[in-house]
């Protein structure tokens, strides 16, 4: 008997001036005393920590701030946080930023309602029991952080990312304001839709026989609106449609709708890649697709049916050659796809150049992180993911 | 500044022996003692109540029980459930069956949490200020009142069918478990497609200008896949993978997915039909089939485009023939599939024969219950009603 579950609570409020309704979405959600966490500068240049103040003021909520949450954020900060939300009896937790922001706000939920030491969820010690609650502005489409039950942090104590995954850290609500993301750099906003494409990707490709048509149909629809929305972002930053599609995409990309009664997917994309940022730091979109490809090829032949299809299904593909050969066209036009909005496909092009070494170390730290081996569509194992890394090098 | 809310908490758990899981379900929720809500026979024949109990009593969850449902739940029986309920400090209602037990559980959870009369939040007087939880284990795919803030009841009073629409009668839980639809007579099981399908057009269908490319991929996708899995239970009602596709399609159809940033679309073919069941009752599935297509016709002019695009994305309708033809063959392929699952495409093929006077009371009932006029791809006041109606009658 294998039950499926789909749980995505969170209350979003969508559109122009979504952050001016912060207050009352916090006082709604029970909230009476919030740490605001957010990352640097354009947070407060933009005026947006200012709005989100304003809001929490008129509607009588207390606060702390708590800024410099960096990409790939860092366990230091979140222990700080944690000590910080205790000293000051923080009720709830208001991430205003992006995926790094929201993760690191997860993690200091998790801290102050559970004793003992964070990174024990991370690293797979203990359960936590429970999680302060979690609200987002979101400044940045990408993680989708904003509707998901999972968090990604670094441990700068041998450069470990960790992810940890629990129910109870989906945000209560998230404000999103495609317009908040306009003013992104060109290549953010291309890593965002990198990451928000892979959410999706990471799950159609899947080993599971039996994959509802429904999650097919709207992962491929999520997924033709992301690359066509990429595109145009790439040549009209300031389109606020295509920022909207992009924005909601992000979020549903990664709540558990596209993969819904799958084997929930494959995700050694992302495990490959985590590797690479903790020990790079570069941008986790690029990231991701300088590996995939590499990925891709390695295991396909696996499931060719799912590579043709989403060739031909997503990827305007021609069906008919075969769906090995539709397969290798698939990947190609993926790639074509990531290339049209200059993300990488190669570390070569992400511009990392480990050492063979630093190869053999980041497998190691892969197999180690997804417990010797992983994968849905192929199994890896510590030599299967050197070799994806290598072929990789490009 | 025009803002968009997406709220679905609703967890649902979903696969063979979902059922199983109901008081674990309850007591995640605080449920302690149940009103253990259903409808007639096939419940208890099944054996799916005494499964349901047996669950509840494996978590120490106590009930009371009320049977009775009949399809366009009645508010006698509501009055009923909130006196039981009250009576014995119930905390959880828990409906076991389709869209009219958990339409009539959420009435009587209305009623239970505030005072007053209930009706007075179905006809408009008052708004509701609590509900007390809903859980549903559904036997049904149809309403999708599992997932949606939705309500409808009917006045045996004059015979009002009215709905209430609140987010805090969003059922918390939803056990789906496709094999208990297996059993439905085919027409229901159509009834039910017609309905889930019906939701989603509604939405797409709509006079907004600026529809999200992704709302609308999703809500084409499950358009395509609710057409597809229909005619298969049509020939197949045994098949499981087709039950699930249907069951999922008909929670996310009514949870705000597929209208999301829309203006929330028309709802006139939804409204026409109440007022046909509440005089005639009818099914609702085949009530809405039996109206839909006059409805187009008489509105299809104001956007074509919509129309046009429903028949090329969603029905397989040739395109290149200009918006307005299009979207008249669209209107045909949709009446042909209603037709092909055996729904009615008119009154008589529904079987009733209003009266010109039942007409005209129809459309005056109507008019009364949209405030005077309703509709979104075109205004339609009590006039327009009418002539939709008469059109109808085929």
């Amino acid at each position: 008997m294998e039950l499926f579950q789909y749980y995505a609570p969170t209350k979003v409020v969508f559109g122009r001036g979504a952050e001016e309704q912060t207050g009352e979405l916090v006082r709604a959600c029970g909230g009476r005393k919030v740490l605001l966490h957010y990352g640097g500068g354009s947070v407060v240049r933009s005026g947006l920590l200012e709005r989100v103040k304003a809001s929490l003021d008129r509607w009588g909520v207390a606060y702390v701030e708590l800024g410099g949450v960096v990409p790939n954020p860092r366990l230091s900060l979140v222990n700080r946080g944690i000590e910080l939300a205790r000293r000051e009896s923080v009720d709830f937790i208001l991430a205003v930023g992006g995926g790094s922001t929201i993760d690191s706000g997860k993690a200091i939920g998790y801290g102050v309602a559970n004793g003992g030491d964070v990174w024990d969820f991370y690293c797979g010690r203990r359960k936590a029991a429970a999680c302060l609650p979690v609200g987002a502005v979101l400044t940045l489409a990408a993680t989708g952080s904003e509707m998901s039950n999972s968090s990604v942090i670094t441990n700068e104590d041998g450069w470990l990312k960790r992810g940890y995954t629990n129910d109870l850290s989906r945000p209560v609500f998230a404000a999103l304001n495609p317009e908040l993301t306009m003013t992104l750099p060109a290549y953010q906003t291309a890593c965002g839709c990198a990451d928000i494409l892979m959410h999706t990707l990471e799950r159609y490709l899947n080993g599971c026989q039996t994959n509802l048509q429904l999650t097919d149909a709207l992962a491929e629809g999520l997924m033709r609106t992301v690359i066509r929305n990429a595109k145009v972002l790439r040549e009209t930053p300031q389109d606020y449609p295509a920022r909207a599609e992009i924005m909601w995409a992000g979020s549903l990309s990664h709540n558990g709708l596209t993969g819904f009664c799958t084997d929930n997917g494959d995700w050694m994309t992302h495990k490959l890649e985590h590797e690479l940022s903790g020990m790079f730091d570069v941008a986790h979109g690029a990231g991701l697709t300088a590996v995939w490809g590499s990925w891709a090829r390695y295991v396909s032949a696996r499931r060719p049916e799912r590579f043709a299809r989403l060739g031909v299904n997503v990827l305007g593909v021609e069906p008919g050659a075969g769906d090995g050969e539709t397969a290798r066209q698939a990947i190609l036009a993926m790639e074509g796809f990531f290339r049209s909005i200059d993300m990488p496909t190669s570390l070569r092009e992400l511009g990392v150049n480990p050492t063979p070494a630093q190869l053999e170390e980041m497998a190691d730290k892969c197999a180690l992180a997804v417990g010797g081996t992983g994968g849905s569509v192929q199994k890896l194992n510590r030599d299967d993911m050197l070799a994806i890394y290598r072929l990789a090098m490009g």
